[in-house]
Parts: structure tokens; C-alpha cells; sequence
């Protein structure tokens, strides 16, 4: 948002009595916090709102005065819920505090100066910013829910696909894709349970520490809190106004989600390549090139795969910023929203078009069950001698001779004649080579718990479900 | 640690059956994590023993051949229990792993070779960190609590010692030194609470997820949990060797450690500076100039605020190492365990020495309270009107222009004569001034939960010894 | 700023001849990047210009259809002139090289098509956003530079203020308040010289590589280079594309000088503080409180040191970003220009804001004075036994013993008796103690290259004047 | 390293005069830093080797105290030179400057107290890690070299080896595989560039300017920069002991290096997987599985790939350690040696493992030329139909409809009948399709300066062979 004309618009604000004349030009764009603060309008009301009724409660206010600033301050969220971009660029105020208690004068007059007693800028941001954050964090976990549930309705048809696993990005081991889709959804699962703890530490109440020493007026935090519908209260006042933890804390849930994202992405991105070409995105989560018309580029995935940097970036900003700060509220806490209000505005775009890729592509069932070469049943032929008695060490070993001997005769493991098998290990004799190359027998053979065997993955699909 | 001279000593490997030759020197150099990964051997071990119980148990071992292995690994703790620096350098195994199975081979011969049956590096060492990084959690958690019983115990006998707080670092209102320092002990109560969240999650046990597919054989994951303490078992083995989330939750618990030390570290370093004057650092805990004789430096609250920047760095480079990374184990994963281990030794060293800085520094009562000036009553005399029915942002300005006047007249904001004080607010008439001017009526107006009065103070206090 | 409803408005595409229906609406509002790229239109227009010319001049294009995308991209460049953010908000392009095309397309018709003609938006967004990076490179230097005459203008006045220099935040030697000055005013003309550097990466010329392989048509890239003001052109177009060092390497720039201007704004915070107060910055560059009626803030400063954060963040988000990407394009891409956006709208900001800050301060020269106590000559004294004979290492320990006895009777070190210097080390007997507690002659013995004698911070004035 | 028992070896220190005492074994663990710094011995005896000299040409050591500190710092050197890791262990000397210090006076007497006259550990460290910096930075340039010689090399008998380039990881256009390569090679020349412009920077001498105002004894500067082959001496003396800059600049350096490795990494890994099968590592650069026999890694890349993360969290790390610190020296700064170390070896274990990889891979000529599937050619079909006279916006579209109706019909674009060519485009009536539809013909067309023709490429390599 750019700058309003500062010689123009006179700012207003809610100190100055001791000060000759006003903030220079400079001064005034770079302090001026609107432009970024203005999103918290709603909870800043809410606070204020809360905060009368406290006043009053405490006798600090008379019931007439608590209930005329009540009403005035839903007068003022009436007035701001119309506000477009060209309103609030036009206001000059220096932040959204000053801005609605500027706008409850016009309201209803002087007593507007009564609100903000025994309250400072510095616990009244806190409260906004946390409970901004608190539903932000509910609106994230509902959308990691959704991908969740895309990943399972893709898993749920594709229990017996089978596709190659990788490790090295080497080919490993016969899955199926269930599993495969399954492991993305258990990553996320993680991202709910942090988000879950973050919030018990965004929700706690700072409202009632003053600007620094606490309140000295009698006010009932408790009542806020229940009123505001934090869990808890804040404990020390210097912490209370100085404490960003929670921000750094959301930026981190933000940045291992965007890492979860973008590990998908790029799994996306590789099976979707000529390649691999073990799936298709829709038309409708894809993109051409304005050079190349052949092209089908998987745009999504890669924006996903990108922005895990910028989640990365908005932690590590937000960590140096509070890093040898000193004691008490410094200004420089005002840059905490940046990064959070970013990472929450790039999650809510991104996850959607995330669940909507994953929901609406397609397998290739023949391109993934085709890429299972035989060297992926390598070890199975190692476990079948170490069943035969053989030390799998040894089984190891034996078997990677056969590697190496289908690789010089330029041949499929399972293309080698039956004498080389028993020649390097005479447990082959009688072995059925056709089940030891089948790679469903290899899936079912792993139904320990959390194996790729359709017992397992079925079982993963009920546990998840119970957490969506 | 340098590197063994891989030309003369041959190292061992776990694979190689279908490779020509060695891997070249500078193959081995760049991929050998011995140097790093030797700090696991316990752990190793202990994975080992009960995976070889497990095997035993699904009567792929017999009953003999796991007590053999079980033996065997017994004796092989016992060597690297001996082990110096000199023997863990000329060791040229690949890994932690390969020297352990290298070493018991040479206690119990080619029954050596089974232990490995159903088991892959990739679940191994990730077992394996887990289990000393729940361990290393548990140490800073005990190193926290300390430093927070510091804190408590130079609290005790501050809680009427007078001094500023601050904001922007000018001076704000008066408060209780013991509140001071307990704002410091509630962060870390934070950080507390989220080594207990990320215990959670590191709990998790990963073995049996074989290389990636799950494990062939009937292993009792359930009694591998039970018998390595872990909370829980993975669900999905994909995800399981490919996880690398509670590394770095563990390295975001750390950073934000290290930013509540490196604030703390601040304030102590200001505070002992000739300006503030407010704190003495022990002989013990400070340090001396090679230059400039009279120079008594704060060294190690230096340390602790620039160690943040390296937790914060190392938290970065993990999130960096994972975002993008294709499907399954990669062995760029094998660069986790730097920025843990680094994380946690540097803790290790820093919380004692933060605690004992802070445990033998001495408060100068006088230069705390000399430093108190009438400016800071300000807000107390402005909610002196508010409570004679003065809107409080009409006594914010009225008390703003007294601050202007006595500046003007070069005076402190208690020197100006009462009747200035009458002419801006006649309820000044009959005020108790030196009542206003005094910062323990200050202090104790400020009784609300969080406040820095007494009574609120000790609640504080009674509440974190409950946490200790 | 928020999304359109692309349910509504059609976004227009330079592809889609190949894709059966529309992205969806998920997919648009990931994808499209008008909102942040819009910015680039000026350079955009520039771009194609340049390459109009060059089609026509390598006869793809005739003389009149060249003239004609001109004219026509000149009256595109005036429409877009008047755009404010209502009307960039309502176009639903999904790029700027999409809505230039289309608005192109409506001046001069079917010709438009002709433009693209051997370019791509790989080449041509590559293109633009190094052209607006210079520009932007060279606004950031000339404001750095105004800093620098900020400094240079505060330190000609006090090239005899005494005042302490500090290490460990303990008072060390006497310095002038000029050499101070310098010291942040050398740290920025490295900032300088590394924008220099920068410049010359960012200025090479990509456009004429095509997507990826390069161009087809005999197009002069020396042409266009001359033509946009670049320095070179690209060797390689697969680098050509895919390459954004240059992105990250202005973000590094932006993070050093970001952590120059943070230490600055430090050592202005703790200066103007009450208990250092060396300076005050004017009532035009400080700030008051909403509750504490006698605050004044430092509040630019404040934002200064924060936003070295900010600068990290953007640097860090944009390595990660690149890291491990695959070769050639990739639409991960896109997000590289919201950090760099953000790093120069911000440093345009804070740079005046910084300078202005420094430029209207003033010095208390009293109680810069009055901070220099006698202890900070203990160097001086041991540099005096030196002279005397007495190696440095004996007599460092001497000058220590001094300051401890003094400190044992708390007395300040010149008020010791002249008895005790000589009975720790007899040289004191004739010496002129005085002269050695005097600071300005402690100032004018470090007159070598680089010290604070007056002679060496004249000289550094006449060669950092040559800078500007 | 593990640290000494402070209990029973007692630490030296170069101060201590004015303390009670010695530090707690607590802090002393804390603060030493030998075990770091013990790696710039060499540069720490060098720089008292020329300090001595020029105290001798500044009359204030005579020539014979100065050729005794010479001959007694070469015995110290020949001493040091023989120390090993117990060695180094044993010693608990606070640093690198105390232990030499030490050891000089056990050579040469109490004259060894003479060395330290007029200069401090903060000019001196400075010093010390800039010229190991300095070394350090030519060594890496030397193997960046190497890694381009071995691109390169690869690159000659390539240029006519077709294969597919990609954007979004789509097949795009056909390249000659010496076309990638030489796109990673150019990469590396930036690379060098920062290398030299920054060896600039660290090239810089602060020995002189003292403990931080200066040096008060006649020293000549511009004697020990050439002694000591720096380029230019510092020009401030605070600047010069609190300056980091440098080492950032190195770090960001490595972090760009970092990034290209990994991004070549990225493409040898997907290269070398079965689906790509572009390329084969040599055995030498291949590694297995313990578990999986057939496996065959490419760990040297993955490993590669992972560590730009390293780097980048040590570029994080000292930014953050830096940002907002007070002027002046702060033991902060004792931070800077960890991620600049570590950073260089990572580099110098990492580039010839790199090379080594590249330098002995092997093409698959066959399955790159098979993987240039027909629709990678639909650009150079709309550039003939441009050719032709279609406005390329139209040409696209048309061919985007071609390659929709060969998907349709599940046949490739070449194998479409003439008649849907013509059907679509009639220019398509006379055209010699074979010659459209053939790769070499595409890249041949490429011949603009950085394009993928033969011509182009060969420019490229001369071009290159000059930056070796």
C-alpha cells in the first residue's frame, strides 16, 4: 500500500503533549503502522469492547459511560466494515488503535477519552494480534484437514496400485500408491498437533499488563479472557508485552507445513514428469507456456515447492528481530506482523489449490505398475534366504552378485536363467521365482504395522480418519 | 575431526556386492559420517539389543542366536566404552552402524550377519537419534529448570528493591527488580512447555519401517516401543525414515531457548554497564582485557546473545535441507544431525554458565533506586485525575504538558512548584503529591494479576516453584 | 491486495491451445502474479520496445509492423501510467506480460501477436526485473550515500568532542564522538562498493535466450543490451533463465547494510537513553506513548534494528528458495521478486528516515564528557610504563593492581595518591599524572592511520568526502 | 572437542590483574576458545612475526628485543607445528594469542611480555581470521576451478549429444547435453566473481587500530600490510575490531556456491534415476544399500544438495549474530570463526567429491536422443509457421491444437496425418515435416549468442577455457 501524501493529512495521534510540532515526512512513513495494522480492525474492537465492559465492572467507568463507548464502538465496526482499499489508504491515523479511537470520538465525544484507562498500545496490540492469530490458526488447521482428506480420497481407490518406492531417488521397493499418498497425510498430521500446542501459548491474555507494570486499576482478567475467549492469562506484565514467542512459533508451524507441501510438490512434480508419468494433474491445475504449446507445466506444485522458502524466510526474519532485545516493549516488535499475517494469507491460497491438485489428478495405473522393475524385488530374494537359513548378510551379499550379473548380460534379475540363481545360492532350487518377482506378494509380505501391505494402509486410512 | 587417511585404511561397508572397486577418496571423505555420527554408539546399541530380542521373539533368530547377538553387543559397548578420540579417529567404518556390526562380528562371528534381517540403516539411525535426542531434551529441560530457580532465587529477596522498567528503552514506571527477573523465568517456562510438546513427537518410534516399505517379518513394534521407551510407533514407513520434522522442532526449541537467553543476556549486559550500574557480575563470571587494564567484561552474557544467531542458523539450515526433498530417505538427511548435536552441546555449555552469571551477580540497591526519576510517575499521575473523573486521555495531555514545562525549566517533574500542577488540573489542589511521587505507592497500585505489587509478585513466585 | 473474483472477470492467457476449459479458481489465485508483478510495467514496456526493434531489425518483423508494436506499446505505457490500485485491482491478467499483450492487442490489433515472436516470459520477466533492480540499486546508493553526508555532517563539529568508546559495552578509551560517527559512516561505504559489485551481475542481459534453448531468429543481443543499458549479455540461456543469484545477491547487500543500520540505531538507543544520554534526537524523529505521558521514543531507530530482521528473512527465504531446484525454469521462480519489492520499498524507507534521524540529533557534550572517568586512562598508564621500560604484559599487570586498589576504597583512579602509583610502580614518581588523565592527550597519542587523534579523523573526513 | 578438566589444569589469561580469583569452571567452558581457534596458529605467529618487526622500525622495542621475539615465535611455530589433536586438547590456555603468548615466554623470558605493546586480541583475532580467510578463499577458487574444467571436459565430446532440456520439469526443447553442462559451469564463474570481489573486503588490514581507538605508538600501517599481504588498511579503528562483514561475505559466497552445487546435484540425481536414465555415475561415486542388494545411490549429489542448507544456516547464523550489536568489540563476535570454518571444509571436502562425480560419469547417448519426444519440436513448428507469416501469438495457438489432437488420438505430434497439419495450417501444405520434426535442426537454429547450436556452444567453451 502506498504512502498517503503526509504533508497533506495531518496524522492524528494519541500522545504528543510533550512534544513541539509534528513528526517529520520521514518519520511519519516509516512509523505509521496502518497500512499493515489495519487487518486487526475486527479484533481491536472486540478488545475495546471488552475492555469497556471491564472498566465498568470495576467501577473505573460508570454503566452509563461503559455502555455509550459500547455503543459507539459498534458503531465504529459498522463505519469500518464498509471501509474499501481507497478508505483506508486515505486515513492517515498512525495505527488502527489510534484510528478507532479517533473514529469513537466522532461517535460520541469526549468520554471516547475514558477508554483507554489503565490500558497501553502495548498489551492492547498483543490482544488484537493473538486473537487475530487464534482464528488464523483455526482457518490453517481446517485447510490441512482438507488436503488431508484429498490425500485420503486418492488413497482409498489405489490400495493395490502398485508403484516403485524410492530411496536416492533410486528405485527401492514395490508400494502401493495408498502408501505413498498416505505418508504426505501422517506428515500433516504432525502440523495439526503443533498447531494444536501453538495455540494453547497464542491463546493467553496479555489485556491488563499496562504498558510495561501492569494495571493499576482494578479490572477482572479473568472476565477478559472468558470475554475474549483466550484460555489463559497472561503472568508477568514485562513478559506479557514483550513476548513474541508465539508469533515465531506460528512462523514455524508455518515453515515445517511448507516443508511438508513442498516434499509433496516435488513428488508431484517428478511422477507428473514424461518420465516418471505415474500421474496427470487436471486441466484445471494446469498451465501452458506462452513459447512452447506442447507444454502442461504442473504450476501449483512448484508455487508450492517455492514458498516453503518464504515461510522459512518469514521465521528466520521474525527470529532475528527478537534476538538481543532488550527488556520491556521495543518498537521494533511492530515488524511481527509482517511475516505472520504473509504466512497465514499464502497459506489460506496455497493449501486449497494444493487439495484441489491432489483430488483431481489421475493415476496411471500401467505407467506406475510398469516402473516396477524386477531389481526392486531384490530384497525379497534376500529375505527368502534368510528364511532358507542363511544370515542375511550373506543373503545380501549373494544377491548383489545377481545384480551385478543381470547388469552384465545387460537382462532383468528375473530374466536370469535359474541355474545362475542357484549357482550363487543353492537355496534357489526349488524356489517359486515367479512369487519372489510378484511385487504384490512383496506389499503384502509388509504388514508389520506401518508397512505398505493393504492391511497396513487400510489401517492407516482408519486411524487418519478418525483425525479429520 | 580430521579424516583417516582413507588410502592406507580400508573402510568397511554394509553393501558392495554389485560394485566394482571402492568408492574413491574423495567419495569416502565427503560420505564417511563416523566422525559425526560415533556420539550414537549407546544408542546404536541399544537398538540393536532389542531389535535383536525382536527377532528372537518373531522366531526369525533362535532363542540362542539372540542371546549370541544380545552377548556379543554387550561386549562390543564395553570396547567403544574405551574408546578416546585417537580410536574413534582411526576408525575408517562408513558409519556408526557398520563399526558396530564390523565389531561384532569380531566378538561373535558370521551369526553377526542376522542381526540386520528386516532392519535398513535408513529406520536404524533414525531410531537411534531419536533416543539421544530424547535424552538430550530431558538434560536442557533440567538445565532450564535451573537457570529458572536462579532467576526465583535472586527474585526472593528483590521483590521490594526498586528500579525502571523500560520501553524503547526509556525509562517507563517503577518496578520491583523481582519482576524484572521473573519476566525472564516465565519465557522460560515457555520454552519448557515446548521441549515437552516436541517430546511427543521425537518419542516416535520409527524401527520397523525397514528401508522404506515396512517390515517383511512379524516384529512386535509395540514391545520395540516398550523396551526403548518410546511413546509411540510411526504409522507409515514411508514417512518414517524420511522425517526429519522433530529435528528441527528441536532446533526451533532451541533458538527460541536462545533468544530468551540472548534478551536476558542484553539486559544483564546493560545493567552492568557503568551507565545503569544496576547489577555486578561476580569476579567468577567476568573477564578481563589484554589491553586495557581496568576493564571487567560481561563475556558470558555476550556469548549467550550471540549463540541465538547460531541456533537460529542452524534451525535455518535444517529447513532448508528438507524443503523439496523427493519421496523416502535421501541421504542429504544425513546432515541433520550436525545442527543437533552443535545445538545441543552449545546449551549444554551456555545454560550453566547463564545460570551461575546470574546465580552470583549482586543488585546495587542504591543505583537502582537513584535511578527512578519523577518523569516515571507520569502515568501515575495522570490516573490520579482519571480517578478525581478527568477522561484519562484529557490527563494524559494535561500531565504531558507538566513533563514539557519542567524540561523547560530544567527541573525534575516533582521539582515544578504545586502551583504549576494546579494551573494544568485543579484537582492538584489538594493531591497528596509526595504520595504520587513515591514509586512503592506506584508498585503496589499495580496488584492486578501480572502486576508488579508485591502481592502479585510473590503469586508469581509461588506459581513457578510449582513448576520447578 | 486482495483477489479479484475470477469467478467474474476472465483472466486473459498467453496459452491454453492445448487445455480443455479454465484453471480454476484455486489455481488462478495461486497463479497469477499481477498483483505483485504490475510493478515491473514500465520495464516491461522498455523490454518490448527494445525487442520490437530488434525483430524488425533481423527482418522478422517489417519495418512498419516494428513501428507499429511501438507506437502501440507507447500508448499502452500512457494508459497504465494513470492506473491507480483500483484499476491494477480489477484486472484479472495473470501477469503483467499478459496484460500488456492484451492492452497492446487493443491499440494496434492482430499484430500484437507478432510481438513474441522468439521470446518468452522466461527471458522477458528475467529481463524486466533486472532493470528495475538497477534502477532500484542505484536509488539505494545514492540513499545510503545521503547517510553517510548525515554522519560526516554530525562529525565535523565533534572531531574534539570527548566521549567513551566502548567494548563489551564497558567503557574502554577515550575517543572523539567524530571517530564514532565515521565508524558507522566506513561500515556503509562498504555497503557501497558491494552495490557496485551487485550491479554488475544484476546487469547482464538474459533476453534473447528464449524459454530455455535460446533464440531462433538472428536477433543482436549486443543491440539490446546498448538499447536497455545493460553491461553484458547472458553466455548460457539455460543459466539465462533459470538463474537469480543476482536476486539474492541484492537481498545480501540489503542484509549487511540492514545490520549496519541496525548496530547504528543501537548505539543511538542506548546513547539516548537517560542513563548513557550523549544525545537527543529531535522532536521531529521521536515518539510518545498512548499511557506514559513523559516517554520519547526513539521509535526510527527501534524500526531500524528490527528491520535488519526483515532483510535476513527476505535473503534466507530466497536461498532456500533456489536451493535444489531442477534445471532450466521453474515456477518457483515467480516468488522472487516479493522479497526483493519488499527489501527496496523498505530501505527506502528507513534510509531517510535513518539519515534524518542523525542529522537532527544533538550531542550533550557535558555528559559525554563527564562519562569518560579516569579508569578509561588505565591504558594510557600501562602505554606510559611501556615508555618507561617496563614491558607491556608487567605493566598491564601493575595498571590492574591500581585499578583494583582503587576500586577497594572507591575511590575513582586519579584520586588515588600519588604514593600508590609509586609503590606499584616507582616510574610514577616524576610522572605527570595529570597529563596522563587527561583524555584529549589519550586521543591525540592514536594518531596512526585509523585512530581517533584528530589528524586521523580528518583524514578519514577528506576521504570518505571523496566517496560522495 | 570435549573440554579439559578446569579443575585441575589451570588456564592462562592475558588479564587478571584487577580480579579476585579465577573464572568458575562454568565459565571458563564457556569462554575458551581455543578449541576453535587453535587453527589460526600459523596466522597468529605470522602477525606477531611482523607486529615484533615493526615494533622495532617504531623504535619502541630495540632491534635486538625484536629479533629475540622473531626467533622466539619461529621455535614456537616449529613447536606448534608437531602439535596433535591431544596435544591441542591438553592445552587450556583461553586462546590461540595466550597460548602463543606462553609459549614465547617459555622461549624467550619475560621479553615475550613486550610483544603484546600497543596492540590487542581485537585487532589481532581480526587480523588472524582475515588472513586465513584470505587462503582459504584462494583454495576454494582453485577448486571451483577444477569442478568447471571437469564440466567442461564432459562438455566437448557432447556438443552434438541431443537431449531434452526442461522447465517445470516438463520436456521443453531439445539442448546438446554440452549445452546443460556448460549452463552449470557459467553458474561457478559467478561464483569466482564473488570470490574475487570479496577477497577484497577480507583483505583488509585491522592490526594496528588497537583494542578499539587506536594505536598510540608510532606504528607503520602500510609496512605491516605489506608484510602481511593484505591489499589496504582499515580506516577506522572501532570499524575495524567490531567489523564482520567480511565473513557474512564469505558465507553468502558459499551459500550462492552452495545453491549451484545443489541445483547441479538435483539434475545428476534425476539424471542418474532409472526413469531419466540419462546419465551413470561411476562406481567410485556410487554407493549401496545395506538392506536393498540393487541399489546404487548417488550419495556424493544428495549429499551436495544437503549441505547448501548447511551453508546457508551459517550465512543466518552470523547475520543474526551481528544484527543490532552495540558499536565497539562485544564477545559476540567470538561466534564468527564456527560458521566460517566449518563452511570451508565443508567446501573443500565437498567441491572435489563434486567434480570427481562429474568428471567420471557417462552419458547414455541413446536414451537421451529417445527421450526428445515429437512435441518438444511444437515451438520450431509455430517459429516455421511464423516464418511463414503468421503472427506468432496465432502460430501458437494452432499448434496448441495440434498437440491436443495428437493426444487425443494417443499418437505422437509426428505421427499426426500431413492432413491435420494442413487442416489446422495450410502453410503446413509444402513443408519438409522430417526436417521440422528433427532435433538436430531445432538446436542449429538456436545459434544467437548463448543458445544451444553447436556454433554457440563452442563460443561458449572458448569463452569458458579463458576463465580457467
Amino acid at each position: 500500500m502506498e504512502q498517503p501524501d503526509a504533508g497533506a493529512v495531518q496524522s492524528t495521534r494519541l500522545w504528543g503533549g510533550r512534544f513541539e510540532g509534528s513528526p517529520s515526512v520521514e518519520m511519519d512513513r516509516l512509523n505509521r503502522s496502518l497500512p499493515v495494522d489495519h487487518r486487526l480492525w475486527r479484533e481491536d474492537i472486540e478488545g475495546s469492547l471488552a475492555w469497556a465492559t471491564a472498566l465498568g465492572r470495576a467501577e473505573v467507568l460508570t454503566e452509563d459511560e461503559a455502555s455509550t463507548l459500547r455503543e459507539g464502538l459498534e458503531q465504529v465496526a459498522e463505519r469500518l466494515r464498509s471501509f474499501d482499499s481507497a478508505r483506508w489508504h486515505a486515513a492517515a491515523d498512525e495505527d488502527i488503535h489510534t484510528l478507532v479511537e479517533r473514529l469513537l470520538r466522532e461517535q460520541v465525544g469526549a468520554v471516547a477519552g475514558r477508554l483507554h484507562t489503565g490500558r497501553s498500545r502495548n498489551d492492547q496490540v498483543a490482544t488484537d494480534t493473538r486473537l487475530w492469530a487464534l482464528r488464523a490458526l483455526d482457518r490453517i488447521d481446517s485447510l490441512v484437514r482438507d488436503l488431508q482428506a484429498a490425500l485420503l480420497s486418492q488413497a482409498e481407490p489405489n490400495v493395490a496400485t502398485v508403484m516403485p518406492s524410492y530411496t536416492h531417488l533410486q528405485r527401492a521397493q514395490p508400494i502401493a500408491a495408498a502408501h505413498w499418498l498416505l505418508s504426505h497425510a501422517w506428515a500433516l498430521s504432525r502440523d495439526r498437533e503443533r498447531i494444536a500446542g501453538t495455540r494453547e501459548r497464542v491463546g493467553t491474555l496479555p489485556l491488563g499488563s499496562g504498558a510495561i507494570a501492569g494495571c493499576p486499576f482494578p479490572i477482572d482478567r479473568e472476565f477478559l479472557r472468558d470475554e475474549l475467549g483466550f484460555l489463559a492469562v497472561t503472568q508477568n506484565s514485562i513478559d506479557a508485552v514483550g513476548d513474541r514467542d508465539w508469533v515465531a512459533e506460528i512462523l514455524f508451524v508455518a515453515s515445517t507445513l511448507g516443508v511438508h507441501l513442498s516434499r509433496l510438490a516435488e513428488d508431484v512434480i517428478l511422477f507428473a514428469s514424461a518420465e516418471f508419468g505415474f500421474v496427470r494433474l487436471a486441466d484445471t491445475y494446469s498451465t501452458g507456456s506462452s513459447l512452447m504449446p506442447q507444454k502442461r507445466n504442473p504450476d501449483a506444485m512448484e508455487l508450492a515447492r517455492g514458498k516453503a522458502g518464504r515461510f522459512i524466510g518469514g521465521l528466520v526474519g521474525t527470529l532475528a528481530l527478537l534476538k538481543g532485545l532488550p527488556t520491556g516493549y521495543n518498537k521494533d516488535l511492530q515488524e511481527d506482523k509482517v511475516a505472520l499475517f504473509d504466512a497465514v494469507d499464502e497459506l489460506e491460497t496455497l493449501l486449497p489449490a494444493v487439495a484441489g491438485s491432489i483430488s483431481t489428478m489421475t493415476f496411471d495405473v500401467d505407467r506406475c505398475a510398469a516402473a516396477v522393475d524386477p531389481a526392486m524385488l531384490a530384497t525379497d530374494l534376500a529375505d527368502f534366504l534368510v528364511r532358507e537359513g542363511i544370515p542375511f548378510r550373506e543373503a545380501h551379499e549373494r544377491i548383489g552378485r545377481l545384480v551385478r550379473a543381470a547388469e552384465e548380460l545387460g537382462c532383468s534379475l528375473s530374466e536370469l536363467p535359474r541355474d545362475r540363481f542357484i549357482e550363487i545360492s543353492k537355496e534357489f532350487a526349488d524356489a517359486n521365482l515367479d512369487g519372489l518377482f510378484d511385487p504384490l506378494q512383496s506389499l503384502e509380505a509388509r504388514s508389520a504395522p506401518g508397512g505398505t501391505a493393504g492391511v497396513s494402509v487400510r489401517a492407516q486410512m482408519e486411524a487418519l480418519k478418525h483425525l479429520l
